[in-house]
């Protein structure tokens, strides 16, 4: 039977193979699946989840991973052991009485929030909220006791490993503070330029065609993965075949195209992980932030890039015929308009931190005891005045109950997008020390300087080193907000 | 825990959700899946087909199948237990090994003849294949002690339950008699008729739109299923979610179009299957035999009709712009047009049993070991010229090589093709019966004789009772090849 650690490897091959067909139905359900499957599509998920977390907290499993743990500390299988461990401890740690009651009630928030959200109806929401926040509360509570970590902390965790408040709080209360300074500086600098938008309608055929070319240019490896459509795009799949998805607006552009070069930065992360141990929890991406890190180095800093904002533009005036909003320069114009709104999932790059500040103040608050469901809008509202300038009194439906995260007690979620914003700003500058023409070699249609980096610092590396070891050999110092903030200064009012 | 019954409904209800999974993730290696992806869903897949068997085949269901049937006999239980049984033995009673190795002798050959058939590498062929025969000899022969069949009759169990060669031999002995003078028959009076073949090209585009109309008029449910594209057509998925593809080709509209129809028959005997009870084995579909019935009652008998082909006629030229091919009486020609050939898959309605009783010959004598592998070509030559008139010798890619059947060792899986024809012509001549003006009807694009016939008689009934009861239930009488002769010698030489 060989010895702990092989039957280890052996029995996370298992859930992983099994995990592939969860993975595939699930895109299946959100791309393909005409809606009457919906109801058993749903039983068949459950059903394969139930079964892998019933293998993986098996006590065959605790007895081999301590059996391991002593055996092999310190060896290659050492990082593989703490990355079973940890997803051993995820399994097994709370009470399946709580994860069921978890399951349901945030089934139920989420499902009334899809009719209540249009509505506004707060009040109805947070009938439904309130239990969502109980139960996401005793489940920080169980996990901070057994991590020795802050309640918060405990919940980011399962997104974030290594993510902690501290941190956090540092990097945003400096973000914050120089933020709403910066986005006025922006607004004042771009009230100077004049923007045209491109003039539609952009045929749906012709959109996929340069989403395709686009993700070529990007090296997405069509052989290990495709394009397609859903209603909210995602990156699923496995990383030996990588589904990303898109919705095509016939009046608009630029969001699919962007949109798709944020999924491919995710899917470039999956297809690069290491195919030899990609079936063990130590294959597998290192973390939110670290994936939110590839989407947003290439949406971002690629994205709007001068240089790959010159290859876009006569790639768009090709398939739609010229027209002045092709123009480079008004591309990368267009591309970094600041306009402070109402929600998040459409803000800028440089408001966007703020969306991410608020929630994250908001739900560690909540999580913590500091405030309740109830004190939600009271704070959004005043927490969007302060670092945005905008009033969102009595605006349920487009504030506190704009976002998913919150309807199934996704707490702890929300800094890996900002957190994301921040490593790529700090990858891309080591990309320019290692590379000091990469700019240059970018607007000639290289990006060699980018992937080869991402794929030798971040994605060969799966999730052998804890983050901030990760960071600290990729860029020689652990995550710093500096990078982000002179990313922004240079790119907004340089 | 409940009685006996009850697990076995949760543990077969929990099998079937898990192969949900695995029947969708099928659908899309063949329908959606880059080749990259391959080597992972292979296995994943594998593991799946691994889980659910050993779940299948653990010694509870084995006490638990006991006792609910010394419980349960004689009710609608009763019939559950029977097909929980049936299939129980199916997953039980060949040895692991024996298993393993099948399924090893049958990917290599099956790989191997890939490459092969195109070359005719008969020589080659026969290494790898003659291992497929000698494990299905050893299969056939534990299934036969166990089950107390003769071999074929046991292999044959396992696609059409209840089907014996005793009457398989008296129908298509009956069959090769009358059909070489019914096929010189038909080509007399075939000679003196024009055919014009529509002339392309047929964008594909408009193919599919054309298809999907085509699947609306036939009742196929768009909300439980849906219409793609595969290098082999197939139809695929869950009851609530069946998924067919097809094939199209921009020179030729009536292949693709007809194997939507096809196709479209095997969906709607899925979609019609009982929803209370589609989780256990007696809520299937009864055997392949039936399965062929409900394609070929779909293309066959309703798509070569001259109603529904004067239906079909003016969507042709609606999509397509009008031409000579589309004439109603023109396209009835093409559909039934008669052409002994060398090809089971593209052979007409009148040729296509003459290469079903050749394989269903050659296939028994080989697993009853009257003749071995390397006499099937000296017995295909001889049978091909004397059923077809056709000369076969030395042509090894478009004769015994052309099948993928016995490259992977589904050996009795032939006769349920003609089996199926046979059984749609008996099931059209009770509904004629039963709805006098049914033909008229047709024509008038009112399907309803035929589907509600179908629903109550052969879907809603699922596995309930054995084939030969459900027939004699629906048609007064068992199986009779009087209504197959009838209707080819109304349709060919009427």
């Amino acid at each position: 039977m060989g010895n702990a650690y092989e039957r280890l490897d052996k029995a996370f091959a298992k859930m992983h193979r099994l995990s592939h067909l969860g993975e595939i139905a699930g895109w299946d359900q959100a791309a393909m699946m005409p809606a009457g499957g919906n109801q058993a599509r749903s039983e068949a998920l459950a059903e394969l989840k139930i079964l892998v977390h019933g293998m993986l907290s098996q006590p065959a499993i605790a007895v081999d991973l301590e059996q391991a743990e002593a055996e092999e500390a310190g060896t290659f299988e050492g990082a593989g052991l703490r990355e079973m461990r940890r997803v051993f401890r995820q399994a097994t740690l709370l009470p399946e009485a709580l994860v069921e009651a978890k399951s349901l009630a945030g089934s139920r928030c989420e499902h009334a929030w899809r009719s209540q959200r249009p509505k506004g109806d707060w009040t109805g929401f947070l009938v439904n909220f309130e239990p969502v926040v109980e139960l996401a509360r005793q489940e920080a509570a169980i996990l901070s006791q057994a991590l020795g970590l802050r309640p918060y902390d405990a919940l980011m965790d399962k997104f974030d490993p290594g993510s902690r408040c501290v941190q956090i709080d540092a990097a945003f209360s400096d973000l914050k503070t120089w933020l709403p300074d910066l986005i006025k500086r922006a607004l004042a600098k771009q009230a100077g330029e004049s923007v045209v938008k491109p003039k539609g309608p952009f045929p749906i055929q012709q959109q996929k065609e340069l989403a395709l070319e686009v993700m070529t240019m990007l090296g997405f490896d069509f052989n290990h993965g495709r394009l397609d459509v859903s209603t909210h795009p995602f990156c699923g799949g496995v990383p030996q075949d990588v589904r990303i998805t898109t919705l095509y607006d016939e009046a608009d552009v630029t969001r699919a195209l962007m949109g798709v070069v944020h999924e491919t930065g995710h899917a470039r992360y999956e297809q690069g992980l290491p195919r030899e141990y990609v079936h063990l929890p130590v294959g597998r991406a290192r973390s939110m932030a670290l994936h939110e890190s590839q989407s947003l180095s290439c949406e971002m800093q690629l994205g709007a890039h001068p240089g790959f904002v010159g290859l876009l533009a006569p790639m768009l005036a090709k398939k739609f015929g010229a027209q002045e909003a092709f123009q480079p320069q008004n591309l990368a114009r267009l591309f970094t308009r600041v306009e402070p709104g109402l929600i998040r999932v459409v803000a800028d790059e440089l408001t966007y931190p703020a969306h991410i500040i608020l929630r994250y103040e908001i739900e560690r608050a909540l999580i913590e005891g500091e405030i309740e469901a109830r004190d939600i809008p009271g704070l959004w509202d005043e927490k969007m005045m302060a670092y945005l300038g905008v009033d969102t009194r009595g605006n349920f439906k487009d504030g506190p109950m704009q976002d998913i995260h919150w309807t199934d007690g996704s707490f702890g979620y929300f800094p890996s997008y900002t957190l994301g914003a921040m490593h790529a700003a700090q990858f891309f500058d080591a990309m320019r020390t290692n590379c000091p023409d990469m700019d240059e070699r970018i607007g000639r249609g290289d990006f060699s300087p980018v992937f080869d980096w991402l794929s030798t610092n971040i994605w060969s590396k799966a999730s052998q080193l804890e983050s901030a070891e990760l960071v600290k050999q990729a860029t020689g110092s652990v995550l710093d907000a500096a990078h982000f903030k002179r990313h922004l200064e240079r790119r907004y009012i340089g």
